[in-house]
């Protein structure tokens, strides 16, 4: 179904370069299970380095959002780009990540909120308040 | 601007339906300020009505998720589907709730991680793993 | 503001090509005036030539739909889109159709509820019911 | 493969609120069939209140637009957006609205017109006519 | 799973209207083969002709971008667009024109990066800078 | 207009963090102009220095695509999502790289083109061919 190929454990384990990623998302998530995403990235070595990278800091690292909040996000953004995929992973991350039914509910409220005023204001195409004009 | 005329106070207090959604969101908001949105909205007295009190469950009343969390949830929709509008009052809604600055950059920097990955996901067309699927 | 030049109409009469175009569209339209997305596609004659072809064909020929109602699918499109140009020009063009205060205030509406219940299925990632696969 | 539980039909019979709004939509629908779309929302007992409630005001309720035109602008955003879902099912109701042949054909010519003049005009960034902005 | 028939070759063989224009395909392609997306056209042959008749003209003919190029603009495009079945036929296409493993991870590598810093920018709202202002 | 400060060189030079990376931004494009983008991302240091080493790697580095190819993609990136201050800046980035009046004019075609089929794909759901599936 992909584009590009999926790598296997073994291919994994034959480039040094991947092995090093997929060995410390392993450790980082104290979990074997390694998803997709990751496998079809494997076939160009500095990207996946540099998406791993990236990801580490913005998503895990302690920082002034907790990491439900940062998945809430996540999600959010990958339903306004239909990305099924990135919605599937990150509400299973979510999930993982103590997010309860009552609170799964509340997200799609507001998506869905934000969706509708978003087709509204842009059909309308409002002119933006002077009083948001912060800077 | 728009391609709706948007409602002076004058014109609001002429119709008593929309008067009274301008009354409440005033009296809910502690202020006089109401923005070109409802203004917008004024034009079709049922609409106005259904989205404010739809906004009002969703974005006021207490729940599962507090009102920042909500609201950074509303920037990320709006940014993904470009509504420059929403950014710019979500944004305001979320400083007016308490978002520092650092939770700002953060914020950024998770919406920019997921669009990343959302477009590298969609160019791969990777398939969703058979461990998110939980239903 | 525009990334491409937009042709004043003494540059569009020393191109016979472009030229013709600007004549078909104002004898069409019965109208001097030629909005700017012509004037900004006449910097590339064919493409040019090719979409007003196109645009004759589609939404100004008679057929099965009337031509109100395919200025409101284009300005439904345009919305999700997040074209503001779009959004101006095909209400205008609907008002010039005969779209009503109230037509346009339902239009809304359904863009509205589109928005929102597209967010809500992708975000809930529903699956297509066997009844609705006809082929 | 969705993200929530699809409630069954002893499922909704054993909730009250949920049981209520499945009754109202087959009532309304005169079919026993209710499709997974809310068999989704109905882990939300509110939302889904809310969300059957503003779909039956949009869209079932005589109004300024009838019910195909509206169908077909639902269609419209569903395809922007790329809900699979959702053009499914609204392409199967705007059939048994008595869509025919013809008309999705032209349906599908107006929605591909526009995608296409909503990209041209965006990556040529084309400012608004002033004859455009009646407000 | 699609909304409209897809026509089988003993269909297109009884319509010479489809019929001539699945010819061409095939004489221009050099091989029997025509994917899906015709197969759809072909409910609508008048669609179809001009679909085809300008997919030949901006896609195949010389010009002064090449073959290969082209065809890694339109991957971009319908990755942002989340079209899963125009991501698949391109990607097909890249690589039968050539498209190299190297070259296909450095698409994605921009695509990603322009995701990212439409996200930044939009979530940031950043004026354009006068002197990006050519016209 | 911005929902973040945009820096000066006074704020600027006053913030090593930031300053080593403007430092590096004018050496390589060996020019004094900096542009809003990063004036914005200035208020969080750590994401602006990420993006900022991103950037340089994806576009600037020799690689399997040529600069122009790569910015010509992300134009096309930028208009799908709607992005206008990226296609502002990446159009005048591609014509500092060399693109020509009739390359642009192809761009848009292409990206025209690709708009209108990804229209048309989503709307008739076609089904990917088996013979896309390379893997």
């Amino acid at each position: 179904m992909a584009t590009v190929k999926l790598w296997s454990d073994a291919e994994v384990a034959a480039s040094p370069r991947v092995k090093a990623v997929f060995d410390d998302i392993r450790a980082l998530r104290n979990s074997d299970f390694v998803n997709n995403f990751w496998r079809g990235l494997a076939n160009d070595a500095p990207l996946l380095e540099r998406t791993w990278a990236s990801l580490k800091i913005v998503m895990v690292k302690d920082g002034a959002l907790d990491p439900l909040t940062k998945e809430l996000i996540y999600i959010a953004v990958s339903t306004a780009n239909a990305c099924s995929y990135c919605v599937h992973s990150h509400t299973a991350a979510a999930k993982a990540k103590g997010m309860s039914e009552a609170q799964h509910g509340e997200l799609l409220a507001v998506v869905g909120m934000a969706m509708q005023t978003n087709g509204l204001v842009t059909a309308m195409q409002i002119p933006v308040d002077k009083e948001f004009l912060v800077w």
